[in-house]
């Protein structure tokens, strides 16, 4: 058997068609334009890549983009006095702040700073707790949303199914197993989290109905800890060493993907699987923040 | 083989003693006494008996004790104004309102109301959601906090362990499942989730080491439903028709009391188990309140 290839890049350019389609609705009908603002601070090239990416696509789906590039020497006060701008700048209704900030910023002080209306990455605890508390009228973090919405596509229902994450991170792990418990649509998944302290992991991950990796290890998951036709989404995406590859390294999840290719129903690849849900759903989150923010249903 | 009884009267017990030396302490360094205010609107019976509980116990631990009482015709408008009194009175740290409120009150909106430094019971989003996230500057609900304190009381260490929650509310279970699952002392373990829509709910039961049962439903978990050993907590509460009790009825847990307590290795009675802990760790969640409001560590 060969599983099916859940196939993100695809997925992902449908949602970005949908937002793109709801930004022109918007525009016709209440006059809108949905708007992300993303602050960048200093000039790690990674983080760069991302914003430019980030900026691109907003103008390529109708937005009104705004990047705020600082030095990365820029003051604490600077960066709060920018985002309480932000705040109150009401073409801007989604607000993001580049990872990692250089070490005099304090990233949790300028997320707690965000407006939680504006808040499209959902770190503020008022948008995490919303979420696990079963509310709609917040946010969802952008990479487990991701993969929920990967399911729906793939018509894959976890309700009375039972899902394994692999991994306890505040944006994937803890967020995946708050969406997969609720009494809700897409969800309604029996849950069970393991992580660096489970023992014995295999027993939990063979029984796994749905299996979901997210715990950064390369190729952690081999094909003996994988039940027979399981669906698995593998979050992971680690650099390892590759001089075959004229960049030096290649990208891996956390799935040992040839294997378990052969094993599971249904399988992410990486890069291509994942990924590419992450940003599509931050774009969906600034299309609900704009709604929102303007009472529209 | 027969289980060691879980005496959550005890334990209670015991941290309401904490509690009085701690209100002692804050009164004698910092000349404090922490503020409880419960907030109960028309006659029902059942939240009178609890709001005077409340009450009386609060003044015997030496807390500043409010008790509000309002007709069951009140306007919404107006428990807001005494919310809002509330969250602006220096004297008061916590803030209760009992449930079920009367049809005319929106509870959630009252909830969101108070102030979320003062929501000792933790039902605001923000505490919710700083909990999920594993911060320890906001509260943990009574009863899935009670719990914790059951376990680590009796040396039960989480960590590693197989934790299998069996229900999703917002008040246990789901709580449960992000207090259980942290990376934290008295934490730490595998856990699962099962709920009303779990296939096959002893596939999971039978493997766990901590059992906690909060289903609402009388005597759900038998003796074929545990593993041999396992440590049974059960946090429901469940009336059943008893001709031969003077009142016609008697108290029942989710878990069929006699017959499991032969095989597990620890159990909680009902009455007598979890139930006492819920008020010990609303006491508690005050002291914290008035200390974190006031700057003390």
């Amino acid at each position: 058997m060969t599983a099916q290839m859940i196939d993100g890049k695809m997925v992902a350019q449908k949602i970005h068609e949908e937002t793109a389609k709801e930004t022109r609705l918007l525009r016709e009908k209440y006059n809108l334009q949905p708007g992300l603002a993303v602050v960048l601070i200093g000039e790690d090239t990674a983080s760069q890549i991302y914003v430019n990416m980030k900026g691109k696509l907003s103008k390529e789906l109708g937005f009104f983009s705004d990047k705020i590039v600082l030095d990365k020497d820029v003051a604490m006060r600077e960066v709060l006095h920018i985002v309480e701008k932000l705040n109150k700048d009401p073409r801007i209704h989604g607000i993001l702040v580049q990872s990692p900030p250089p070490p005099q910023i304090d990233e949790e002080k300028v997320i707690e700073a965000i407006d939680y209306r504006k808040d499209v990455d959902c770190f503020n605890a008022i948008n995490v707790g919303k979420m696990l508390i079963g509310k709609t009228d917040g946010f969802y973090p952008c990479t487990p949303y991701g993969v929920i919405k990967l399911l729906e596509y793939y018509n894959i229902n976890p309700s009375g199914k039972h899902a394994v994450i692999i991994g306890r991170s505040n944006i994937v792990g803890k967020p995946l197993m708050a969406l997969l418990v609720q009494k809700a649509m897409g969800a309604d998944a029996t849950v069970t989290v393991c992580h660096s302290r489970t023992v014995d992991m295999k027993h939990y991950t063979t029984q796994a109905d749905i299996l979901i990796a997210a715990i950064g290890k390369p190729e952690f998951v081999k094909a003996d800890m994988v039940k027979s036709g399981a669906v698995v989404i593998d979050v992971g995406i680690n650099r390892v060493k590759d001089d075959s590859s004229k960049t030096g390294y290649r990208l891996v999840g956390d799935v040992a993907f040839e294997e378990v290719s052969k094993k599971a129903s249904f399988i992410t690849p990486v890069p291509g699987g994942v990924g590419p849900m992450t940003i599509a759903m931050l774009m969906q989150n600034t299309i609900k923040a704009c709604k929102l923010q303007n009472g529209i249903k």
